[in-house]
């Protein structure tokens, strides 16, 4: 008998076989099948909507919490696919017995991050379990935002386009994994955990043609589906990426690829060759992106294909992430 | 320490503590404030968003599944709060190791239920935790409706106005609860979980003034929670519940009272007396409403309030629902 393993919420090959097989099969829609961060919504007013739950252990970790994540993840996707977020809704579920002061800071917690989004909880419910039926608590949001004029979208990536990233890369992940193997490093590894709108309207420009948040999964991840959504290759430069000194430190202890390790505060922009360099300069001006850099290129070549140059020169293929190093990241 | 108890879950009494001592503080806003069923938000096209975790157990019962629950919830919230509901977003947090054919039963309903109340899935997160994190699988709907013209809430209901229900109440409860005991009855109990979207549709006139589902908590909590937002009494008869004879029977042997059990497919409605004759035809006209009565009235006197009078002629005060009897019923 065929069973779920954790790798079906890695966001990597797995899950994508999941949405393909089961999703897709019984559920499939034109909006579902934009495979988008949110669905764009028609009516006479368009709006847009996502929604994400969130699972990550432990629930407080340096940067953030499950509060600030969950609503942090919502905005961002609706921010990265052109809209401007507006709404949330919070769903809890809660195990029996879950501290009330805990409960409290993260509900605090969501209220702050969703004041400096700029969002409104619209809506809300809570459950709660027997103990032993959850651990601890689940949040999800769903978001709500209304529709730009920012025409983003991995259909007008082109050959020549420019690859950029908002800031470092890999910290998230590094910092879930830092509290639970009680990790020390001698600069703490902080979440990059952000809300991504407010920098999203400072930096764009016509010139930007798609964003994503490189969140599950990691860049290397996400590159993948824009490669493939875009029929182009793409070629990144190992040099070039953005690496926090600690998180570089415990990538190498630890043996793993930043690529693949989770962001919850970043944006990958794609740019038409002509606007990167203003891109660029406007990310830098705004606090979350004073560490964006330009990463890679957009090529002709085989449809689908992600390379990293590296710093040896040689060129490797970048798959998607396989399994699940790191459940419940986020 | 205060801890949170499955009774913060229940839709009860300690549910509203939590709601008004920790949610509105927070986060309290016009639309939350509202503590409608769906946030209505405002737009040039105006929609109607709600959301709603499912936790149900067992996850396959008779008269439906999780599936079906978690879009039937989801619509009904949407539909009594006079919206049209249009799409939902569906979140999945599933525990490592289930089935995959239970996962693909349960997608499946939510195609046919979603194809049968006439919305669009046009989002969806999935996350996997590890054994033992989760119990089974757990469903967030949140759903989106476009606002009609149809006028409901509270604030409309006035002394002399009917209460009406579309049919037999308590079903739900006792199916979920025979489900677990391992009850059998004469005539097994379905479940009642359907979208009621297109009853509303076929009952639905102006001299409607507001209509409720009665879910978590049942008819006596929803009523209660309706009294206190107009200020006005109620007055049930408990002569005119209709009751099937096997939740009868059940709530007898189990010293249950059907008042306070979870529904899934009714919905409670207060009509001006001049408009209730012809909603409540209307009403019978539609299969999910042969059942439907004429329970109650409201009246002036003290605000909040609601009483029922019994077989005997006695009246007694109905509370809202206290502490949980049955957890995980949605």
């Amino acid at each position: 008998m065929e069973r779920i393993m954790l790798a079906h919420g890695s966001g990597g090959r797995l899950s994508h076989e999941l949405i393909r097989n089961l999703f897709q099969k019984y559920l499939g829609n034109s909006y579902l099948d934009q495979m988008n961060d949110a669905a764009l919504l028609p009516g006479l007013e368009k709006i847009a909507v996502t929604t994400d739950s969130f699972v990550v252990s432990p629930l407080f970790f340096r940067g953030g919490n499950i509060g600030k994540l969950a609503v942090c993840g919502t905005v961002n996707d609706l921010a990265v696919s052109g809209a401007i977020p507006k709404f949330l809704t919070l769903a809890l579920i809660i195990e029996e017995g879950f501290p009330m002061d805990e409960l409290e800071r993260i509900i605090k917690s969501v209220a702050e991050t969703a004041a400096e989004a700029g969002v409104v909880i619209a809506g809300g419910d809570t459950k709660v379990v027997e103990r032993g039926s959850a651990d601890k608590i689940f949040i999800n949001t769903t978001g709500i935002g209304y529709i730009t004029d920012r025409s983003v979208g991995p259909d007008r990536i082109q050959p020549g386009d420019e690859i950029l990233i908002t800031g470092t890369i890999g910290d998230h992940g590094i910092a879930i994994l830092s509290e639970r193997e009680g990790l020390e490093f001698q600069t703490p590894v902080l979440s990059d955990c952000a809300p991504l709108n407010n920098l999203i309207d400072t930096f764009y420009l016509p010139g930007v043609k798609c964003m994503r948040d490189p969140t599950r999964g990691g860049v290397a991840t996400t590159l993948n589906e824009l490669a493939q959504q875009a029929g182009v290759s793409l070629l990144l430069n190992e040099e070039q990426l953005p690496l926090s000194p600690s998180v570089e430190g415990a990538c190498g202890m630890l043996g793993l690829d930043p690529l693949y390790l989770a962001n919850e505060g970043k944006a990958l922009v794609i740019a038409a060759p002509d606007a990167a360099d203003q891109v660029l300069l406007n990310m830098r001006a705004h606090p979350l992106g004073r560490k964006a850099a330009r990463i890679g290129q957009v090529q002709e070549g085989k449809p689908g294909l992600v390379l990293l140059e590296t710093f040896l020169g040689g060129k490797r293929i970048l798959g998607m992430l396989e399994g699940e190093h790191l459940p419940r990241i986020c």
